[in-house]
């Protein structure tokens, strides 16, 4: 995977031309310094791929690539804020470096540069990646809505959290694909094939997180491992937990989620147990499976060369295979 | 202007099309509760009005002008979080009657909606509304941050304000209008032209906000009479009073400006006294005169029937006719 590395820095590059100074600085400071924080710059790749496996340009796609990496900064920003967090990447979150009101102003802001981002393609192409961007940008606020709401529910359904995640998540993970296969002009089902493709790795790629929240290495899993069931979340594991247990064992389940005691490894323990002996540990494994085994059958149906088939199957199978 | 009343009640039925009711309501409710708290409709109306004056149709123009709403109205709910509002229009704003999370992310969602809504148009209108939104949406976010940036600093220029103003306000209005004009597919030149009528107008608009800020009948102006000078408002009025002042009355009405007391009716007379002593408001009604007129003057050099231009004339002529 040395393409990626390539991508990876082609990027920062041109991250680095887009980061100049601008006025008003209170404004522009926080969105270049949250750009610039780091992560994986996973999205942009993904749309700098998409375009050179459909036969496009890389460099064309990067205006593209951006605007999906400043969007998902962007969500990154007003979810910090509404989830009072105080670090991001191990650094000040913006709210915190600056206030609320700075990352709610800039925030916007960045929203808005993602759009003129696309400015840089025909009108036709801009439309398409647009149209594309504000279906996906909404999908992405109702799912935070939703992962919201389920935080008061005690009736959410596992089709109803795999659509939380799909819509705050994955469908980002496919318009990233997308609008790299839309700059290289491929067919329409090509487009439709990446998107789907995109989004059921990212569906796979967050059930595996809430599994390694759980049960990943604390030494390379990149967060605090039990977090999720310190701060009482209702994800896959728990919720296909509740699904499988007795009465008894599902009451005892929701009472260890309704407590926040001071030490938390007993808590954490009797939890994990509980998702082994329920069978949901399994099942959310099997869950993972199916979705990224989805991903790789749609690229079976793509009209493009075996060798970037290949390429992008690895490179699924290379994002699937975080220690688990 | 009846046919302002018109283009309102036309402008209210597409509205009410628009709001119906989406999934998760928790997103989707506060969008409809604030885009129905009433007010003018103005933006919209110079929208519709300025596709018919260029032999295009109001009810075409309709999508941009409600996205300019939308737009206009997401502004409002952020705004009134930054400046923890209570009240918007006499009711509850959006984040009091549900809390600031939502305002924050209903918010984004109607940034979005408002693009959105430029998909009625094909791929050139398209993206001429889209590249002319993002430019004004993005002065307005930069307006917010001087209007911000300004409370705390004590050496605000004249042109430094007008600057604020016109990015805070004036350029909607002057967006508005080319919208109409861009849907109407008329000219470039008409297209700047429109948009400079109303940008002068919106500047022209807003310093008279100030000046009945301090000046206007209590019965007439919605707003509390003195509300900005209890505020310690740096407006135009208070910088051009500082400007004319002598030495002494400077660190006066600087003082007065630093000060917060309980009964306001002394402080707001005495610092009236300065604004007309100083020449300050005399400046200030000169000032509104002179930017009406550069609209007007716009007007005189489009590719319109002259009974367009009277029309739009009476309608600017009409909008600055409040209390003075």
């Amino acid at each position: 995977m040395q393409k990626v590395q390539y991508y990876q820095e082609q990027f920062m590059g041109y991250l680095e031309a887009f980061s100049k100074e601008r006025q008003p600085e209170n404004l522009y400071n926080p969105i270049n310094y949250i750009l610039k924080l780091g992560g994986k710059r996973l999205r942009p790749v993904l749309t700098l791929m998409a375009a050179d496996v459909f036969q496009g340009s890389s460099e064309q796609a990067m205006h593209a690539a951006l605007s999906i990496e400043v969007f998902h900064n962007f969500s990154l920003v007003h979810d910090d804020i509404m989830d009072d967090a105080p670090l991001r990447r191990g650094q000040e979150t913006v709210h915190e470096k600056w206030d609320v009101n700075t990352g709610i102003l800039s925030g916007d802001a960045m929203l808005i540069l993602a759009y003129q981002l696309f400015e840089n393609y025909e009108a036709h192409t801009f439309q398409a990646l647009a149209k594309l961007f504000s279906k996906t940008a909404l999908e992405v606020c109702e799912g935070q809505q939703y992962d919201i709401d389920f935080e008061t529910r005690d009736d959410v359904t596992i089709p109803e959290y795999l659509k939380m995640i799909e819509y705050k998540t994955a469908v980002l993970v496919g318009a990233a694909m997308q609008m790299g296969a839309i700059v290289a002009q491929t067919s329409e089902e090509n487009q439709k094939g990446i998107y789907e493709f995109g989004k059921n790795l990212g569906i796979a790629f967050q059930l595996q997180d809430d599994y390694l929240d759980a049960f990943g290495d604390p030494k390379t899993f990149g967060k605090q491992v039990g977090g999720d069931i310190i701060e009482n979340k209702k994800t896959y594991l728990y919720l296909k937990a509740l699904e499988f247990s007795s009465e008894d064992d599902k009451l005892q389940l929701q009472h260890l989620f309704s407590i926040d005691p001071t030490d938390n490894r007993d808590k954490i323990e009797t939890v994990k147990q509980f998702f082994v002996s329920s069978g949901s540990a399994e099942a959310t494994k099997t869950e993972i499976k199916s979705y990224t085994q989805k991903a790789f059958d749609v690229l079976t149906t793509l009209n493009m060369s075996n060798d970037n088939k290949e390429m992008l199957k690895a490179f699924g199978e290379q994002l699937m295979n975080r220690n688990v």
